[in-house]
């Protein structure tokens, strides 16, 4: 089947592209010495989780327990939940997925601890913990200084909690689009982790794993090597606002985009409007409007729910007719793509393949 | 179970709200004496559709064909489809639908009105087909004036098609602040689908139905009187948006807001602001963020796709603790609903029931 018979809008991935986006940041990481364990929170697939770890990554992150339940029974092991699992009801549920596969969770909070030191005890199990600690992102997480070694020095003191590390991710700063301010915002926060691991040397407690970073930053995590683990996720995929940004000795980040929306068009009334079936239900609009691939510049405007509106900036007349078909590159893949049950896989413009978003929806 | 039980974030509707606000639609309309016809993309839910239907609906509106065909195998009989329906491949799905219930479907192009005949003669079946007028929105619809006249003949003189009416509708007038300037624009609309009722004076074709409007511009459209079907859709949640229009006469819309989103606080790193587990994954952001129920002021910013983060704006202090549920209203029902798979139903404190959101993700 080709690629210009599917049904719109639907979501597009070009394996060959995801292939090579994967490739280079294992070879990238390698040359760097330091491990990666990409965020699934981008994706949202067990094939694609797979197919990481295949190529090297030692497992991945979760942004919510439901997304690492429904990662564990696909048979992905080693996972790190990157937010506090909060409550009762959920840490029996985490405790559940723990009886599958290896899966890690953040803290920042010693109410929290003792109710996950105490469910594991109940359940006879070991749970791995990591604390997480606030870098400048100014969510989550304890402040720099320290108050980590204090919560670390009660997950180990707890026989059945295993101190697993601390986490200090920054989301906010990643799609910076000057290089050097990216650089200097990294170093910044890196510096704030840097601190904080300055306190534990006086407990005895080691610190096993420093993870977080994210594509935007990874360039300036590698060159610091104070993170031994990265969380990068939208390498697979790119969007407009990452491939926008600036990297270091290049104009562009080396990662290409592996993920549109294809859309028809549905309605021309005028010659220089076009209406697309694609509006806000099927592509994310957190930040901004998508871009049409392979046409100078932005002419896609949302037009609701359900259509985009596109005007020409350089033409009279819309080049396109009611039934053409054109690919978005939406402006944040990864709340686009949970919009969505399926990708449909594309090598060129051929259909060669469905995966599901596995983790869709999966908010609790 | 009561609600606070409730693992987060989590779709709460009140019936007992709802059906209220349905109750209170049923009779405006029918004091009007106009025809209304909900636009079920607000609620995805074939139990809301039946209830608006038992409450004497005509049948309700679908923005995506792939929404009419979840609407028909439940049971919902005389649906809308409200945008164009384009390409064999869709209209063959139509056709199937229409098997099943009566469905009607719009166009604004000769082209595809031909198509739509052509495989309606195929199957042997007749086809409701309304023309669209763009009355101001600058989307999909035939400009006013004689075009909507010239496709009219067209459907009228194919043996299996029946021209079922004019649709002239404006979504983003709606939520305009100012009653009289909401007045105002809806009449400008209006005096344009008058002067293309006009054109069909000379034909001899007759508009069965004139159909258009929102919850926004109901007051307006039922006092003006010319279309006879509204379309409104979400008087039966409301949002921070809509409820923040002025009414004519009152300050507020009459409706009450139904649909909430139950959030628990994941963190408090420091006094003065919380983490809660809802980001842009579990509340929609294309009107703005969400506001906290029962609470003055707009706290809530977005903290990525999972978190959203709380800082009073009164008070020093943030008054609540890691493990305390909020409610948030969306400041767009529409998109909200259409990330969750679930209403949890609530009358009070207590769940009482749960409803699929049958239409989520039926974007073709």
């Amino acid at each position: 089947m080709k690629m210009l018979e599917l049904d719109t809008p639907v979501l597009l991935i070009d394996v060959d592209v995801l292939d090579r986006n994967i490739a280079l940041m294992k070879g990238l990481t390698e040359a760097a010495g330091v491990s990666y364990r990409p965020h699934s929170k981008t994706h949202k697939s067990t094939v694609i989780a797979q197919k990481q770890i295949d190529a090297g990554a030692v497992g991945v992150c979760c942004a919510k327990l439901g997304e690492a339940e429904v990662m564990a029974a696909g048979g992905i092991d080693n996972i790190l939940i990157t937010t506090p699992v909060i409550g009762e009801s959920k840490i029996f549920r985490l405790l559940n997925a723990r009886n599958q596969v290896r899966v890690t969770v953040v803290s920042d909070n010693e109410d929290n601890i003792n109710m996950l030191g105490r469910i594991a005890q109940l359940g006879g199990r070991q749970l791995d913990v990591m604390v997480e600690v606030d870098i400048g992102q100014g969510r989550c997480g304890v402040p720099p200084g320290p108050e980590a070694a204090r919560l670390a020095q009660i997950i180990t003191d707890h026989p059945n909690l295993i101190f697993a590390g601390l986490q200090g991710y920054q989301g906010k700063i990643q799609m910076i689009e000057d290089p050097a301010a990216r650089k200097a915002d990294t170093e910044t926060g890196l510096d704030k982790l840097a601190a904080t691991l300055a306190e534990f040397d006086q407990t005895g407690v080691s610190v096993p794993v420093k993870t977080g970073g994210g594509t935007g930053t990874s360039p300036f995590d590698m060159e610091r090597g104070l993170l031994t683990e990265l969380q990068i996720g939208s390498y697979v995929f790119m969007d407009s606002r990452y491939s926008g940004i600036g990297w270091p000795g290049s104009n562009a980040p080396p990662f290409e985009q592996s993920l549109h929306i294809l859309t028809s068009v549905v309605s021309k009334p005028v010659p220089d409007r076009v209406i697309v079936d694609t509006g806000l239900k099927s592509v994310s609009s957190d930040h901004g409007p998508p871009i049409i691939a392979n046409v100078d510049g932005r002419n896609y405007e949302f037009g609701g729910d359900e259509h985009g509106i596109i005007h020409m900036t350089n033409y009279d007349d819309v080049p396109w007719n009611v039934g053409d078909k054109l690919r978005l590159i939406p402006s944040h893949c990864d709340t686009t793509v949970n919009l969505y049950d399926q990708y449909m896989v594309v090598r060129g413009d051929d259909v060669v393949d469905v995966w599901q978003v596995d983790t869709r929806g999966r908010v609790q």
